[in-house]
């Protein structure tokens, strides 16, 4: 099932890339059943903090009317930052499955390993790497065109 | 001018309290003028991620219509948590004045000092204390009621 959802995040990853937005996509699932979806959409909306992961929980939170998504999994193609791991733990998201690690500015096991942390009072359970080589082809895709299209200005 | 803006801030916390959220409170400011005010609102308005900092560092980005808050200073009455130094990062907020520490979750120097991480591409300038026992004095007042409420049911 993690590939199943980690397609659906991966979906949304896709829109955001034909929306010219660093693609990155995420699913919230609680019970088996996705309740909140969400794509990178920070310079399209001019929403700074509009994230993946922060607009599925957003919306998940809404679908259930509760801030506390216990028991929830969120899927996202990229391992969350250091606002998104904040937020993961703010919601109390039981696990979070990433796919391409950020080593650079991950906060789930690469920079920061927030959502792990013993000090704090919850802990999610993560699983990293799923589908991780169609996550960061995108991911590549993307830069890629961007230097292209920077070269040739 | 760190008590002026601290005190707009602890206005801020104050309509929290009012509204029976955890009373935090912060504003943005830019060359000495308020773009962005915030407040707790999570349970309010069942916006789990609606902390003082995220509202009103939302609030000055749509004012200035640039997600990229240079030279923008935050103050808030309580010490950042790590959702919302993630958040202070990637807007590239350039200092921070805070009230009261949180020693059990605060990122800009107890648990975690994102705010001053040299492994990250962007740093602020942070001061703390500013206010503290004024900013403390309404977070205290607010979990003794709690706790009064809690035992008289």
């Amino acid at each position: 099932m993690d590939i199943f959802f980690m397609l659906n995040a991966l979906d949304e990853a896709k829109k955001a890339f034909d929306d010219d937005e660093t693609p990155v996509g995420a699913v919230v699932v609680k019970d088996g059943v996705i309740i909140g979806r969400g794509r990178n959409e920070r310079s399209s909306k001019h929403l700074p903090l509009a994230h993946a992961e922060i607009n599925a929980i957003s919306e998940a939170a809404k679908a259930i009317d509760n801030w506390r998504l216990d028991g929830c999994a969120l899927y996202v193609t990229l391992e969350p930052c250091i606002m998104c791991a904040g937020a993961i733990m703010e919601t109390r998201v039981a696990r979070v499955v990433y796919g391409a690690r950020d080593p650079k500015a991950g906060a789930a096991g690469s920079l920061y390993d927030v959502l792990n942390d013993r000090r704090m009072p919850h802990r999610c359970n993560v699983t990293g790497g799923v589908l991780d080589v169609e996550c960061s082809a995108l991911l590549k895709k993307f830069f890629l065109a961007k230097r292209v299209s920077a070269r040739s200005r």
